[in-house]
């Protein structure tokens, strides 16, 4: 992986049952629909994905860790992790990897306690409310916008 | 399991502690002796009962995403997450089993932090305060008043 | 009624509408049904109820206080006063029988006012959003479970 | 009554269970004991009495109504409507008759709820935490203190 | 009164003191005189009215429950149970006839506690500040602009 | 207009959408037909309406000093300045006139932050929730109620 | 000292001022005059007054320190202290006298900071608003009605 | 304009300042350059755009009310707007093109009062953060994913 | 302009009436003749004045944009808008000219809601509550005390 | 001092240590030069100056007393105890000479705690964040603009 | 382990980036360096740690339950835990080892969301803000100043 | 004392009676014994110590000013001003000496007002909860890892 420019794609807790999972909500695409539209793209600007799923907040922490210190960007989506994990909050500090949080949803026309991140701050920014193609959006920002600071 | 009714018995962080932990709070019973009078009754009733454990956050999602499409029912005694755990919150809500939350002890005569229950509203009830007594009439909710619900 | 175990079972303010009230939130089931369906499960355990609504929340207190030193226990559905009536927390403080609060609708999932309860904290528990089976797991409660506690 | 002065002592809800409710926080004193000091010290100042116990929040209202144009003085103790009954504050504001609000407990060293008096902003002053003794130094002040406002 | 359009006219707590108490807020117009101004326009109109004023909660629930499913509108003035009662607002909500609330003073222009109210979410409207012509207007509303709306 | 007693009619931002904007909220009636159906009542009185609709917060401040100190009075929708513009409210301070604010939806029933109006404090009286009829009804009350104020 | 019983009479910070001092809210009476006839008070019943006014925190702590371990009772009036000085709460609830906190106007009809007391917790009880009289009747609850908590 | 496609693009107060004003927070390009990129890309697609910007919240909302009805799609950074102005928030409610809101700057990572938007609940999305790239990502969400939700 | 010192003087919403308007408030001095005293000054030190008023935060933002670069310094009273105006806020801290905010009553007086200013965080500083003088003080500052800071 | 008109100046804790104590806050200058430039400018009005520092609450409390009751005016800055100390605030009520707050710094563009001023509603007025030129601004207000109310 | 007293030593989420993570924070010492300069020390004092980091909530919980129960002390820097964790909480409390809470940064200098800690509570004490040596302070503590309470 | 290190110990209100007050929250040590010990301790390392207890919170000022300069470190206790003192925090600020807060009890587990501690930011970090050893390991923080900074 050292040789090749690589974006970590990290979705977090219950994100494996999109499609499934209250559809008037989520919609129906399913992950694996999402993560091959966005490998697609990926591979057509020559640039790796690494696509992680995991309903353990830990994991994720475990990831970032392990791939944020050399990969060009972070596209996250943390789930409900969104609205309490400052853990996650310190791991997307920790590492130099911009990262931009994608939300399928709009949180903020939903429950108050979704309005809040404590993520976003330490994010470079968030893309929110645009479906499945909010994920696609941030991955051109990263391959087309974001390009100049690429270490690669 | 396709050709059995079950119902989901899932106890969160600390509970395996049952009987050794602040016994003023929450009683002498053991957690091996609550499942074993939820098991005799089930079974009484031809019903099986899948429990399990966790101080894993991540690992109760898990449970109820591979359950919770089939099971019956779900009784979930969430621990401590209860006040803070939106993804398990939102782990509920995805799948179609009704829950009930049960509490061992009165929630709402402790700590301040203690009344609030992000899981309670994507719940069908609580039952709260009433021991391992809890536990048995939320099985026995399922076993005679939701009956006309089930599938199987 | 001195000779004989009984229970007091309490019915709050526009408790007496049931199945004409709101049937979407409170279902079509009348408050004599469920009355009915109480008595005839206690009389089978040779146990008395004494049965009260009343819109006025000093008519309720009196019941407390009147029946509450002697009875074996109290099944109270205290309506909108749930949120507000410390007079009400008073009454069921001062007197020696356990009660439990008995909501039919999932009140955690409704309007934020009624998420708070100033009466549960002096209540031994609290049977949350499981309808008519809300009244009938209490009384169970009471018979089964807390029966070594009772003086008779 | 229109010849004679007198003093209006009300009891709010609960408060004919003294003695009996909760007496490490309101002791062994029976209203009818505390009734009679306050009785034995107003005729020896030839002043009447009109007691009133009511768990019944309207029928507070109306002994205001009734009573508080004619009075010399009102001694409340609201129990627990002090903390939300806007109508008794209401009834109170209405009428001429100075009030004075007596707690037997220290109501500020009790639970949050209770700090905080809907009623006191409306009367002369409050006398809190002193036990019986704060009825007899409540009626005291009327006596001999406020007795340059009389009418009679 | 099955043969006969008429309107349930509600005054809350204190109101049959209008005149007596604090003019500087409340006017000079005594409650005799608002209701006699109000039956004579509604009969004007071949238009009954029930008119209760009553200082206790409970009645007011009542009166709702007695009167308010063939009632064609609901004038109330709730007094100060606006700021507390969610048993009132509990019966406003399960009755069918819709309701009007009048306030006499501007409430937005004194204390705080007074700026909320937990009935006006389940009132059609509410008329507040504009004296004892807010009375009539409300009635005029049920008279000329909500006919059509009528069972009668 | 010197001569003449006029009331100045104000519509707030939004308000020339009504009919086509959100109609299960603020009904079919458009605003031309409102100001139609006041004009010819106020006409039929002898009284003069100015009526100005803007979406700048700025004009209807300079309406309200240009008309508020020769007015016999101001009726205004300040649609969603209502709650936040004190700017308006210190407009409607200045002048002599008395305002009466209308909403044509329950804004009480409605998201949280349409529950407080920073105008209500400094007008006579709100009329809320009764859709066009509001207009017409406030109009009513200071063409028969508060005639006696007039200086023409 | 040390064979004489005695009480502890501190005034706080500005209530040297007394008479002075916004006489609308503190009245005419000054410090010397309250003081005077305090004393003649507690010398007819054969007790000691030691009384100190200061506008510095730190000596009312030094003073409680000193004579508080001996004292058969505290009257208090902190003054503004009394809405933020924890240090002499601290002080009150470090010795064994019994404390009474007087203040001399309604504090709860005054503005919303002065409605809150540091130190009333840890006092016995407050006499409120009722002008130099609740000095008096402080001291009359020592003299009177807990004389048999004293060591003499 | 009837025949084409367009897209409103709305910015707010001081926008027009980008470049001069405070570069560190908000970069270094200018309004036009930002415009002249959106228009360049617009084109290419064979859409037109219609570009405002105005200090003036009146004026923003005239032309969401103008071009809301028949646009394809809005694209707005209300500025600072976006958390006061409930006014433009209903303007984009009241009208069919749905909107995404686009920020500059992180504003989860400035002040407090930044992180809220009155505006984003009424939006399609929001994208935050990714300077003048979170203008082209917006645009590209109407061109190439929401394509078929057009009229044209 | 470029020629001459000049310093922007900005009255906000409803400062036009000054004079006229709650004069218990805002003193008997017109606005007029403040800027006449302003100008006076100036004029004394060789300083020109720019002086606007206007009751639109558009106008006030246009303003603030177009002499904020070259004015060397800003008063302003911003009126209503301090306690909710971002956007005018945003324009005084994207201009380099130092403001002074001024208030002719002592906000901190009156209601809660003005006591916050959202505009005093981006300028130098306030004056506050010393009616007309204030504007001069504020003016000497610049002339005698600032001067240093000047381009010119 | 009776025959000399006179200001008293208050510098309330850590103002000693000015020059010293953060600079990049509070600026070189020395509490002795400050109160230089106001000696020689109030001797060039022939008005003395009492200046006073104290680290003591209630020394500073002491000195209103003892000269509020004479002096033309009194200019403080009660450094931290502005946030806090409510017996301040009642001296400064106390005693007829009007007062100014002055700060240093802008203390609404710091820590939040500091936004707040206990005292401030008591002044006359504050002069906030123009550095030791704020002082002279405050004398200059009473020898020039209040001159009208000395007493001398 | 049985044979040996032992302390059990924690680091929670993201502490294995020590050295290397917003060096200006948490400064350049890694968690190696740290976890050898505690075994030097308790060697040295014939005691055993048990030394683990993890970013997973639940292994945390783990290693409590299994170590707790024997352990003679725990150190635990729960690092963003401490604000959210009350199943982290729940597990210290359910165990008899008394424990220590650490954090090398001054979290009260920090964000706001950082000064509150719900472990802290059931900890016997806390150490924040002294860096790397804050281990070592704790370690001392009970290799030193608990040793009484040692059951070995 | 300019030729010798030496470190402030400064212990706020009421610590002066430890030993004596509320044992079961503070301990038998008397204060005594606590300075005693670090006197031994300090000495041992050739270290002096200025100790001083105040109940009086100019005193503690003074102190920090007098010594604060040239003392390589401050160990201070405040007391109860920890809670509001915010001179004491800003006098804290304005002296070089690194300091460090001690509380004797674990005040994150007694009232919620002793959770917030205003000096806390200020200071280098907070031991609590300890006892009387967490002044000897904040003195051995000073004496051993804090050694490098000092200037002696």
């Amino acid at each position: 992986m050292a040789d090749q420019r690589f974006i970590l794609v990290l979705h977090g807790p219950n994100l494996n049952l999109l499609g499934q999972r209250e559809p008037t909500i989520y919609g129906h695409t399913t992950l694996a629909e999402i993560n091959a539209q966005l490998e697609a793209r990926a591979h057509a600007h020559g640039v790796e994905l690494i696509i992680i799923q995991s309903n353990h907040e830990g994991e994720l922490i475990d990831a970032i860790q392990q791939y944020g210190f050399t990969a060009s960007g972070i596209i996250i989506n943390p789930g409900a992790l969104t609205h309490y994990s400052i853990a996650l909050r310190d791991a997307l500090a920790a590492v130099p990897a911009p990262a931009i949080e994608v939300h399928l949803s709009n949180i903020h026309a939903r429950e108050p306690f979704r309005h809040h991140s404590v993520t976003a701050p330490v994010t470079r920014g968030q893309i929110v409310g645009l479906g499945p193609a909010g994920y696609l959006l941030a991955l051109q920002y990263f391959l087309e916008y974001a390009k100049d600071e690429w270490k690669g």
